[in-house]
């Protein structure tokens, strides 16, 4: 991959990076909630089960890998302060919110998180994100010539920055194992299927 | 694929199907939490972060793709309560316990849900769960050469039914939608990958 590059990504890493992560005495707010559930079988048998909620919702969210009409790809450099290195390397993405198609969250999410908009999207698949404890069901697209229409609209804790690699450059950057979660490996896995 | 075998296939799963799924009173054994954090950046900004943890742990998982002697692959049917289906085609699969590596935590999954040994692991790729929330992060292998030890030793409310498929009716079987987690399709494709 281009040597200036990955010094611009590596950049952007260090800048990112979480300098102090300590438990909080806030309780407020309470995001994440297990709720719990008694489910009955065909044979009568009975068991209780938590499920994740988040934000009060089940969390089902979308991921976008955008192409550009010159083939570069917009990735996303953000904190993801409780993995091992608090920043990590992956694709636009975000909840459905209420009343929202997976579609629409799609293009919502590219503008917000990117300032680019899309002529057209391809669904690549679907997935539960943690099938034993969540109803999160996933959509994964790919967002075909995208053009920068304005600027990031980034919610005041939202911290992105944006960055065009070409897709041999984006597979390398996977194999480096700067690409983490399985969100972003799926997405990678099908759109690589897809341009095949 | 044998039409038998998705005849067995669609008959377990209409078994272990729930019949009902209603909130419970009981508030006791929180399997589910979040745990608020505040992290601190090198600009100085700060933001609380909510942690999911699992059973006071951070939920690291292991999943095996079991292949036998005749190229034929162990799958899972099981419930996933909390899906549109409420039961899912999988692979064996667990938490990581603690002073347990992850090799250990799939020799151990393997023999409790299948009653199988395996030759030799090989892992096929590591990835985080769910990157923005957790630091659960995930390892998949495939196990060569597996051998029937014993019988299954499940948990008291575990429902596993095992079934034995070949590796293009397993990619059919993902074709027609019956195996839906991130974690499956990721071991599924890479798994793909490596025997290719």
């Amino acid at each position: 991959m281009r040597s200036k590059k990955l010094e611009e990504i590596k950049k952007y890493i260090e800048e990112l990076k979480a300098i102090k992560i300590e438990l909080s005495n806030q309780e407020k707010n309470k995001f994440i909630e297990g709720i719990p559930y008694e489910i009955t079988f065909k044979d009568g048998r009975t068991i209780t089960r938590e499920k994740l909620s988040k934000n009060k919702k089940d969390g089902s969210a979308i991921i976008i890998l955008p192409v550009l009409k010159s083939g570069e790809i917009i990735i996303n450099i953000e904190p993801r302060v409780f993995t091992k290195e608090t920043v990590s390397i992956g694709f636009p993405a975000g909840y459905i919110e209420e009343n929202e198609t997976p579609l629409e969250a799609a293009k919502r999410e590219l503008l917000e998180e990117t300032g680019y908009q899309a002529s057209s999207y391809i669904l690549l698949d679907s997935f539960y994100q943690d099938e034993g404890i969540s109803s999160a069901y996933n959509h994964c697209f790919i967002a075909l010539n995208c053009e920068k229409i304005s600027n990031q609209k980034l919610d005041r804790d939202e911290i992105v920055k944006n960055t065009l690699v070409y897709f041999d450059e984006l597979l390398e950057l996977e194999k480096l194992g700067y690409i983490n979660s399985s969100n972003s490996k799926l997405t990678l896995l099908r759109a690589k299927q897809y341009l095949s």
